[in-house]
């Protein structure tokens, strides 16, 4: 039979493994799941190896550990391609919003629900599944490939630029394709052509030594809630303007031509508020929510803590607050100065009474912008047209692959995106899902993907 | 021996006592703790009954219990008056703050360390002690004494308004002593001539229907965190003026008079900041911290919960923000009132892009002000001077005792707050404790009121 065929009778078994993958809660973010992320690299490395992939291994970093892995038998002549994705997830917080438990994959109609199965459990092994049908049908790959999997993507890769420093060899390819990102909708491909970088970074603002008591002390010293307040409203404009000063210096704005190219794609307002359940879309003044999105960079507030947060009333006058914040950053904007621009501000905006500090947290990427005519992606873009018969959008993500930007530093590659997920898919979120048909599509895509590239 | 002979040699087991009524976790606040509440009731019942105080009771009110007891037979030309006091206690956390765990009481130096040493287990022993002394030496006590103990004072009292209303005739008296509250320091008494009062409330930010991915999402709908920080920013100025529209429409100014009465009573800014660890003070402009403290209503964030809040980066673009607020007021503010032109602030100033709800929390206290010339405060200050050497400060409290105001309004008294904590023994805070010269001396103290009370 063909390899498409052998995609088909294997199928049942494809999506138990993936089950089992999924069972792994390799949560990066949290200390206690060190282990876990570490069983998900090895779960990979015994995967690959019985897609009769070579020399697949898991490599110590200063954190979580990354997987490589090889075929490399067809011929100096053919192209190497590299090919990335992760195997850690988001922590599944809040548990008690999931329909099924979120290490407990579960089929419900064509969707699979648990945490990783899209972002990027699901996605990554699609193309592993390609490589073992077409090694099993046909005893050979059409081009030379290397597997790069890593375990750290959702806290911003903090380890990897020393070690792809350090280990050119095992990353040596022509083109890099990433298992991570996704495609436009069920019926419509795409062409991701940038991605935005990220900085992420905490303030803390301290204020008594200890919690004091809200009647003994208020109006007698500063409230570190309310100045943290004060403080993150001196970084962004209730309308959505970053008010952090030199924060837009570096942009590159959207051009004409970029905002027509953006307008082109369709975009259902209504539609978004219905998926997002947003009362009302919001971003910066002047531009539409697509173009906000896509092409300008953004703060977020990720999380606040501060005080009392239990059940009922605790009079206290908390000693501290602190925010975490991340900001996507757009071409031309540099993490390290962003960061740097906000220390600025919040020394200079600091309110009466408390001391603030920020700190970075891990979690960097530069801004990363595919450049005009890129080969790899014009080949990519060629088989998504034959897979889903349809002429691809081209876009760009809000998100950030931190990899992707050391990848092109190190190795001088724009990475394409070459990935089968969907925005809705519940990405860091309760009840996230792959759905099933993708996965089955994306393994036909990949392999053609290496036919496409080997001719 | 005479009765101040008894407290000195009962006094380790007092102490004794004290500890084991400590080790009971009676937190008012969390519902894991209604039973130890109710065990600490039950622990005060046996503990009058033991001093030799009749109808010790526990009672039930829609929420935490209250306890009742009296000792009626100093005959009907001696006055009758109403003990008050508290066995619930603040939560504990943070728990690794505390030097030594806070339900194991420990004592190092002069002090006992524990969750409740002052606040107010130790304060409220100390009458039922002096009760027992007179009892055991005497045979009887100089006056009529009940007593009224309850269960929910930290939370605010929500349950007591209704219960006084229904049981008066427990309640009757002549006069109202409460032991919550507390000395100036441990050389120089005080009369407390005023409490502030309370209001209690939370303030949700709601976005996006569940937590987002800050790359795909930022830009594109708004963040509940940012949009609170803007409407907690716009209740108070950076500098510490309330800016909720109408917020001192009814406060009633302090005179010229009220601020020299004050600005008698010695302040060391540096020793606060010493004693608090605050890099300043803060407090509204225009007025002295001491008056800010005593004399000025407060807004204060007592705990802020958004989003991520564990360890490392979650890039997560949060569904919801929340605030916990309380005020404290003074004269003639209404806790009503305050909410309402706080609620009706929130929906005026509410950013765009989220919806804002505000809730009222468990907790409210009129404001109190004592009269000129009020026998029981003058009878008190009287004794205050005999055990102290030293005339009393006239002072105010920047804390709430709202059972005081429904005391007020249902059977017409100004209670006299007759206590010995001092406000550095971290109420509410890691590391409580109490003075144990300051327990001992209370118990005299206690005993001469009521001999001076009878002539």
């Amino acid at each position: 039979m063909g390899w498409t065929d052998y995609l088909d009778a294997h199928q049942s078994r494809f999506i138990d493994e993936l089950c089992d993958f999924i069972r792994i809660p390799s949560v990066s973010a949290k200390p206690e799941h060190m282990a876990d992320v570490r069983t998900a690299g090895q779960w990979v490395v015994d995967r690959l190896t019985a897609a009769g992939i070579e020399n697949a291994r898991m490599y110590d970093t200063d954190g979580h550990p990354v997987v490589c892995a090889d075929w490399l038998h067809a011929g100096a002549d053919k192209p190497t391609i590299l090919i990335y994705g992760h195997f850690d997830v988001q922590p599944a917080e809040p548990f008690d919003l999931w329909t099924s438990p979120p290490f407990e994959p579960t089929i419900r109609g064509d969707r699979l629900y648990g945490r990783g199965a899209t972002d990027d459990k699901g996605a990554m092994m699609i193309p592993i599944l390609a490589a073992e049908a077409l090694l099993a049908e046909t005893g050979q790959l059409p081009v030379n490939v290397r597997f790069f999997f890593e375990g750290q993507e959702e806290i911003g890769s903090p380890d990897l630029p020393p070690w792809i420093e350090a280990n050119p060899e095992l990353l040596k390819a022509d083109m890099i394709f990433s298992a991570d990102g996704g495609q436009w909708d069920t019926e419509t491909p795409q062409m991701v052509l940038a991605l935005k970088g990220l900085t992420s970074l905490e303030v803390k603002v301290k204020g008594a030594r200890a919690d004091l008591h809200s009647g003994m002390h208020g109006g007698g010293v500063a409230n570190p809630g309310m100045a943290l307040a004060h403080l993150l409203a001196s970084m962004k404009s209730a309308d959505g303007r970053i008010t952090v000063e030199g924060f837009y210096d570096d942009v590159i704005d959207l051009t004409e031509e970029d905002r027509a190219a953006i307008a082109r794609v369709p975009w259902d307002e209504a539609a978004y508020l219905a998926q997002t359940g947003a009362p009302a879309t919001h971003g910066e003044p002047g531009y539409t929510t697509r173009e906000n999105l896509w092409g300008r960079p953004t703060l977020e507030v990720n999380g606040i803590t501060c005080g009392w947060q239990g059940a009922g009333t605790k009079t206290v006058l908390p000693a501290e607050a602190s925010a975490k914040i991340t900001c996507r950053l757009v071409a031309n904007q540099n993490p390290e100065k962003i960061f740097d621009l906000i220390a600025a501000h919040v020394e200079a905006h600091c309110p009466p009474g408390v001391t603030a500090e920020v700190s970075k947290n891990p979690g960097r990427a530069d801004p990363f912008l595919v450049p005009a005519g890129h080969n790899a992606t014009a080949i990519a873009g060629q088989v998504l047209e034959e897979v889903y018969g349809k002429t691809p959008y081209k876009t760009r993500a809000g998100g950030s692959i931190p990899v992707m930007s050391t990848l092109l530093d190190q190795l001088g590659l724009h990475a394409v995106m070459f990935a089968f997920g969907h925005d809705d898919e519940n990405q860091h979120a309760p009840d996230e899902f792959f759905r099933l048909p993708t996965f089955r599509l994306g393994q036909t895509a990949y392999g053609r993907l290496m036919e496409r590239l080997a001719g």
